[in-house]
């Protein structure tokens, strides 16, 4: 994805040595032609796997993840943070630490919409330290499901989410390695 | 929109007299293809309308304001709501009661990614009270930008939000109509 990388370094701000903000092009503002390209690539990586699901945690992960929802025709379910009052007392919940946002959230799915024949493949926009993904990794356990892989576009490898995920067992694709934001510079890993 | 009505009739769980709960093709689970067909007939009501800029308030907006950005090439702002550790100062925010959330939450919009020169189609799931909507077309009036209309696939006449934002002038279309949800029934207004 050498054009995801170019835009990155272009409109990516390093906020710190662990801090990338990518509002430009994920967390904010989206380009549908890039996220429709990236969305085309994740899907390609999971096509022979036979995914019932495409699930994300709300918000930005679900432009890519509608795409590739779309391409292998199958539904989005989007786990909700917090709960509202339309929210039904049927859902599968898990409290987990947000490192953007320096707060706890629960993030929660209806059972409704997740279940032991399914065949999810998760798709989100970042990994950093991973918490809201072993929270939905949890969940989709809770319901039996099978969890086929997770696809990131951006892998922050200097953080541990990644390779949490990995350890338990599970094929984790990103479309783009970030090796260090040291020096304010945006290094990718090869 | 018949098929949109369909799947309401079949999915929509009506809880009160003012709810209506979509999660099955809005809220939480999302049908891509159903959804395409939404975009696209939003997108094509505007074509004409040199669209600069897709706005929606994360999260269920999200979706179908992807599949309008993509059909006109333009790209897609959608609002945040509270502040995070690694959003910015520059921001434009309102503060907005949820009707659904019971809770007061600001919405915000970044500055870099909002222009008096750009012209706005605001899309998003529902509008009932539409107290998250005319947050956002403040921002977007305060930032001088022009607002050609507003998309929703589900309008609640009996809520006044729609009305109120039609009274301020602004073009607002709805793929559906929904009259009465008394006695537990949806009713279409043709």
């Amino acid at each position: 994805m050498e054009a995801l990388k170019q835009r990155i370094l272009e409109e990516g701000i390093v906020l710190s040595d662990q801090v990338l903000k990518l509002d430009a092009i994920l967390n904010h503002q989206i380009d549908p032609k890039l996220t429709t390209v990236m969305g085309k690539e994740l899907a390609a990586r999971f096509r022979d796997q036979q995914v019932t699901k495409i699930m994300t945690v709300e918000s930005s992960g679900i432009p890519i993840a509608f795409v590739v929802a779309a391409e292998l025709g199958v539904p989005l379910v989007f786990a909700r943070r917090k709960k509202t009052l339309v929210g039904d007392t049927e859902t599968y919940s898990e409290r987990v630490p947000s490192f953007t946002k320096g707060i706890v959230t629960d993030i929660m799915v209806s059972r409704q919409f997740l279940h032991a024949d399914d065949r999810i493949l998760f798709i989100d926009d970042i990994i950093a330290n991973g918490d809201a993904a072993r929270g939905l990794i949890k969940i989709i356990e809770r319901a039996g499901a099978t969890l086929v892989g997770m696809g990131v576009v951006v892998e922050k490898c200097f953080q541990h989410g990644a390779s949490s995920i990995r350890e338990q067992g599970v094929r984790l694709e990103a479309l783009v390695k970030i090796k260090s934001l040291e020096d304010g510079k945006v290094q990718f890993q090869e």
